[in-house]
Parts: structure tokens; C-alpha cells; sequence
């Protein structure tokens, strides 16, 4: 392999702000990624996968040597809206104060940019692959499943995988995760009869069975946390009867519920909890549910000790080892080896002024480098 | 008084029910009866009242005489809409075996027909008035309060009330309403604080405390019936969150409530009790109610034994003194003097192919000259 040049975190970040990339993503973003991987020696694969409303959406693969262990970064390119309020133009980088401000500069183009500038700088070490989508804000119907697909056909199957989310909550490095929590949805509808409420023999109210189906639901401990996790929660999202008269007793009662679940449980079951207790208020409910992903933990192990370690190495700090939070594309890669998350601070992320301190990018650029490093020792 | 007319009941029932009146009615229906009223010595004052969308509406008094005890007749000649699955017009009357067909043939302008006829045929009675809206089928913004109104400022005060309503249940004659339960309605609004499910702890999901306090004001017992009512009873008839992300803890939660009560509440109580149990729930909840009638009685007396001995006279029944079913104008009427409804049979009334039997309206009219009759009497 020949000497890899050098990337400079900033700029390559600044070009991928600069390429707007509101999910589903496409396009000028993906040239830009694609300038930067090529002249590292990375073999780059992209394709264009779905339609309308969820694509059509862009996938890129880039993998660069064949010795193990062979480590995954995965990420995205894709970033959702602008929003209001912006004292910028969010989709023209700008630096101002030692921050670069721009949609995706911690979530996360910037980690992008970081993990590319290490490969730079760590030509010496195992395989590594970047499993990127234009999919990730969205309903991910086209993104990352549609990758490990992908890498199952072309058989690229890392031993590790580091997932670079926006991560840290106060100062870049105290936080890793080595899990999240399951989501599952829950819709229940409990039919009744409609009737005139002077006559409320001749009818079947739905509401008060429904009520009581969701107070028990709502009482319910599902455990008390584990390990790694805090407990699972459900919440009530939604109810819907729809009924604009005063005097009737309306005909149908409908609830949604969420919960969030850990490492204890799987979301089936847990669908099937919820509707035996409704069914005992409302035998003739209907209730149906759909996993958005199951609770995954990465043991502590290797791959967080050698994190861990190039984040004290750089910060002087012990990163917690967290499960915290909403779902993640990590969901998905699970399937694939062990998953594991780091990446910048996440006080902007979503927000108007989106911004990355440029000290943490260089920063996070030698942990990602110092982590290749201590992966391929390993090896 | 010269000597009256004589009135065809039938052919009357006919006109008005040709003269289609959906509420807000006004004009040909009132030419109608105005046309047969006059020719019996009733003295006619028609009156218009309100705009769109619940008005123009237009009523009708006729009075007729001096002596005591005065008696009115309540009615209304609006009617419902027709509705689809007629076998012939609903707005064209027609007899068919023994039944004349029509929208209002019921309820309630074959009522109205039968007391007009009455009065042709009992000329030596003390005062009668008619008092007839055209909207009772609707909101009553402008009908019968407008007409109480009038006579106050007329100086018309009867001494009994006699509402033409269809209270007979399975045979002419069966069932007397000597009172109706009042009814109030009642919207709650939880506010809580808007967020992601992911992190329940940073949002409040105003759901649980909606529910709880439902499932409590559902098991409530707020009576156990009285003398002449039955028990009083409350339904939720309606729950709004409208949150269509399956991720977001709602905002806010909105629920409404209907109680029909009997003479043991007034509505304001009510009203103040539901807001106290939602309050121990969601102390920042938001209650507001409006009571559309206090439940009232008229105590079993002279009027009842009059009416149920016409009754029996006419068709062998001991009628039921009954308070059950929905509202009725009587709730504006009881503020004149006692009152109490009696009319024809109600199985088809707002349904289609509403129909009475040509006997009904026969029985009906010698029930109503009767009582006409008795009332004098007494007088």
C-alpha cells in the first residue's frame, strides 16, 4: 500500500456541511466522501436503493486491507432539517470562536471527517470498512439494513464495529455506549357500541374498559433495571375516540403505547404482556405492535477497554459506559459483531447552531486513531 | 264563541307533514297550522328569531279564551332530517294500511294535529294556548326560551303544560313523563410537558393522570335512583390527545364527560365534583362544563290523574309515570307551571319510514279533548 496522504479534519468536514443532505440523502455529499476515501486506498462502493416518500436513498461502502481484526466505522451522512433560527446559513459551514457551526457537525459529518483523517494517519494497520448511509434520521427503511446486506453479499464481515454517534454529553469523552434500549409500539383498539347517553343500556361505552386497561398498564413495573440498563418504561402515547357529540356514546376507543425497553426483555413478549391485560378489561380488543428494534448490550470487553483507553490517553477522562438514550443504527449492526458507540458532544445535535468545537474534532480524530492502532496490536 | 269548526285530523297531520320543516323551521309549516287555528278562535302571534347558523327560527302562540284553568299545549312542527331508506317521501305523506307515513308523523307534528283537532272539539274549556317552536330538534337556541320569553312579556300564564311529545312506548297510552333527568356535559383538559419517550424523565405525560382520574369518575356512584327516577349516570364520551409520533410524550390530553342526572343534583354540583376528582389527579388541569338542563319533576297530581284518566277512559291503559330518556323542551317549560308530555307511540320516531296508525291519531285527539274537558271541570 502506498503512503496514505494526509486530510484535514476540518476542511473535509466543512465540504460534507456544505453538501446539504437532509434525509433521504443522495448525491453531492457522497462525491465528497468518496474524494476523500479514494486517495486513502480505500475500494469504494456506492448504490442508490428505495423511492418516494423514504428514498431513494444513497449507501456507501469503502473498505481498505485484508488483515484482521478488521474494524468498522459506521455512520451517516444524511441530517435532518435546518429549522429556524440559525445565525448562519446552516448548510454553509462557517468558523467562528473555535467552533465550526453547520447542520451535521456533531451528528454526524464531523465524526465522519474524523474517522476518515485517522484511516490518514493509521495506514498500518488491520482491514478497515466505513459503513455510511444517507439513511439514518429517517425511517432507515432504506439505510443500514440494506448495507449489512450488502456486505453479507460481497462477504465484509468486520470483527468489531464503533458506531460514530454523537455520544459524549458534557465534554468530548465521558461517555461511550455499549448498548441501547429496545423500542417497541403498541396499538390497542377497544370496540364498543354507540348509543345515545340517555340510553346507555342499549350501548356499550369502550372509553371506561380502555381507562382501565391503560391505568393498569401505566402502574406497571416491568423491572427494575439490570446491569447495564435502567428500567424499562412505558409511556401512554396517544388516545383517540374521535367523537364530536355530546350526547353519544361512541363506538370505538383507541390508545397507542411505547415502551423502551432492556436488555431483560424481548419486545414480542412484551407486546403479548400488554395485550393480555388489556384483553382482561376489553376481551374483544384489537391489539397490534410493531419492534422497532430489540435492547442490545456489548459486554464490556475488549473493544470498550482499548476506547476507553485512547479516550484517557487523549481527554485524561474514564468514559462512562452507558445505554442510555433513543434507538440507534446500532441496532442493526449488532447482527454483525460487537457494537460499540463513540462520538461527539451532543448538546447541539438536532438544534439550530449545530456546532463542533474544532479542538474536539482534532481531538476525536487521534482517539479514532489511537483506537485503530490498539485494535490492529491486538490482532 | 261562535261555534268551531270541525278539524280532519288526518288531513291536517298531512299539510303539515307535506310542508317539509327541517330545524330551523319557519314559514309554510307555520301557514299550516296558522290556517287551522284561526278558524277556531285562537288569536295567532308569530314571530321569527335568530340567524345562521342555528337560526332563523320561527314560532308560534295561539291562545284561545279567559276562563281557568288555563292549559297549554307545548309542541314543535321542526323535525330531523330524513335520512336515507325511505319506502316513499319522507317530505310527502302517504297512508298505506292503516299507517300515515312521514317525516314528523310522530314526533311531532301527528301530536300537534291531534291537540288542534282537540280543541275544535271543545269549545266550552277555559284558556288554551299552543305554544309551538321550530327548533326543537336542534340546539333550541331560539325556541321555546324565545316563546317563554314572549308570553312573560304577554302576560300568557297557564296553569298547567301538557308537551305533545311521542312518550308512548309499545302501545298509545302506556307511558306519561312526569319529569326528565337533567344533563350536563363536562371537558377536561390535562397540560403536560412535551417530549421524547426515549427520556420520560425530562417530559410529563399528561395520559396517566388523564386515565386515573377517568377511571375514577367512571366508578362513581352518584346515586342509587330516587322516588321517580332511576339511578343518575355518568359516560365519558370522548378522550383527545391527537400525537401522531409514536416517539413524543404528548403535550396535552382532553376528555369529555356526560352526566344524566336525576332530582337528587343540580348541574353546577356535578360539574364542581368531576373537577375536584380530576383535580387530586392533575392539580393544573383545566375543567369547564355546561349544563343544558336541571332534571325536574312534577310531582304525580292533578294533572297526571287527569291525563291517566282520560287515558283510561280511551284506551283501558294505566299509564307508567315515567322520567326516563333523553331532554326535552320541558326543561324550559317547567319555569310556567307544572308539566308533564304525553303523545303517540315513539318506535319510529327519527327513523325512517316514521309512521302512526291512523287509529293513534284518532285516540290521540279524543285523549287530548278529554283532558280538555276534565281540566275545565276543575277549573
Amino acid at each position: 500500500m502506498s503512503a496514505p496522504a494526509t486530510v484535514n479534519v476540518v476542511a473535509l468536514a466543512r465540504a460534507l456541511i456544505d453538501a446539504e443532505s437532509v434525509t433521504p440523502a443522495r448525491g453531492a455529499v457522497f462525491d465528497v466522501l468518496e474524494a476523500a476515501l479514494l486517495p486513502l486506498g480505500f475500494a469504494v462502493d456506492r448504490f442508490v436503493v428505495g423511492e418516494a416518500p423514504d428514498g431513494p436513498v444513497e449507501n456507501l461502502l469503502a473498505t481498505r486491507g485484508t488483515s484482521r481484526p478488521h474494524l468498522a466505522f459506521a455512520g451517516h451522512v444524511d441530517v435532518v432539517p435546518a429549522g429556524d433560527g440559525w445565525t448562519s446559513d446552516a448548510f454553509a459551514s462557517q468558523v467562528r470562536d473555535g467552533l465550526l457551526y453547520g447542520r451535521g457537525a456533531v451528528d454526524m459529518k464531523g465524526a465522519v471527517a474524523a474517522f476518515v483523517a485517522a484511516t490518514a494517519a493509521s495506514s498500518d494497520v488491520g482491514q478497515v470498512t466505513l459503513i455510511i448511509t444517507g439513511d439514518e434520521e429517517g425511517p432507515a427503511t432504506y439505510g443500514t439494513e440494506s448495507l449489512i446486506e450488502r456486505m453479507r453479499d460481497r462477504g465484509i464481515a468486520p470483527d468489531l464495529c464503533l458506531v460514530g454517534e454523537p455520544t459524549s454529553a458534557r465534554a468530548l469523552g465521558d461517555t461511550i455506549k455499549i448498548g441501547r434500549r429496545g423500542s417497541v409500539n403498541i396499538w390497542i383498539e377497544v370496540p364498543g357500541r354507540q348509543g345515545h347517553v340517555a340510553y346507555p343500556h342499549l350501548a356499550d361505552n369502550p372509553i371506561p374498559k380502555l381507562v382501565a386497561a391503560l391505568a393498569e398498564l401505566d402502574a406497571l413495573v416491568l423491572d427494575k433495571g439490570s446491569e447495564w440498563f435502567q428500567p424499562s418504561n412505558l409511556e401512554v402515547t396517544d388516545i383517540t375516540v374521535g367523537n364530536p357529540a355530546t350526547n353519544v356514546i361512541p363506538a370505538a376507543a383507541k390508545a397507542r403505547v411505547s415502551i423502551r425497553f432492556n436488555d431483560l426483555h424481548q419486545g414480542d413478549t412484551l407486546a403479548t404482556r400488554v395485550a393480555e391485560i388489556v384483553r382482561r378489561h376489553a376481551p374483544e380488543a384489537i391489539v397490534t405492535s410493531r419492534v422497532s428494534g430489540e435492547a442490545f448490550l456489548t459486554e464490556p470487553g475488549p473493544l470498550s477497554a482499548m476506547l476507553s483507553a485512547a479516550i484517557l490517553h487523549e481527554t485524561g477522562l474514564t468514559p462512562e459506559l452507558s445505554t442510555t438514550g433513543g434507538t440507534s443504527d446500532a441496532r442493526f449492526l449488532r447482527a454483525l459483531c460487537p457494537v460499540i458507540e463513540f462520538g461527539l458532544l451532543n448538546v447541539t445535535m438536532h438544534q439550530r447552531d449545530e456546532a463542533v468545537a474544532i479542538d474536539d474534532l482534532h481531538a476525536l480524530t487521534r482517539i479514532y486513531a489511537d483506537l485503530l492502532r490498539r485494535a490492529s496490536s491486538v490482532g
